[in-house]
């Protein structure tokens, strides 16, 4: 239990950072084969390329950044979920620089030794 | 793992049913005492007296029916996830009858020997 709050802590850890470094397939190493994606405006999409794409759409958007604040984790057995807050912010070419923030739910699973996101969703306060 | 199934289904049959005859109580203690609820365009809110106030403000914007899908469940132990999808059918007092759909996480928890809500996410497709 305490094994899962840390390492899903340093997972969202290593997420920020390949975020920050615009790195889609970092972020997309972090979720299972076979996860799935819930994003708000969007159909859910399933599987690792698929994510990636999502996360470089949303790069190439103008998100610069997405910081993540966990509220709260709770795991059993191989399986875990987040609640937490999260403030994303936007950077379009022109335009002007703003923060979006919402909050989500991450279902975290354990394979092969490792924590991954393994089903992901969020949505916006406003 | 066959019995969280079943078990879900048919307290998501409940949640439909309790929406359709605008039981907001009655689909408040399908919720654990402690869970939390995440609305898209709302704070996120937790404890069961909060949840019924929620839904029952849904319900007089004028939501009258709910029908969820079950795309996938898993569980270990006592929790579980189930990812779905939603149709809302919205009629205000003057105005036309809209769809609303999306997709939801819904975290279970088996509380006392029956699988409850206990964290409840959506957002909507467009």
């Amino acid at each position: 239990m305490e094994n899962a709050q840390a390492a899903i802590k340093t997972t969202n850890q290593k997420f920020m950072e390949a975020f920050q470094r615009g790195d889609a397939a970092g972020i997309a190493a972090l979720y299972t084969d076979e996860a799935k994606l819930l994003p708000p405006g969007n159909q859910m999409t399933s599987g690792r390329k698929a994510i990636e794409s999502f996360w470089q759409g949303a790069m190439n958007m103008g998100i610069k950044e997405a910081k993540l604040e966990t509220v709260g984790i709770e795991a059993a057995s191989d399986l875990a979920y987040e609640v937490g807050r999260f403030a994303l912010t936007v950077q379009p070419e022109r335009g002007e620089r703003t923060t979006l923030t919402g909050k989500y739910v991450v279902v975290w699973k354990k394979q092969g030794g490792t924590w991954k996101l393994h089903a992901d969703i969020w949505n916006t306060n406003s």
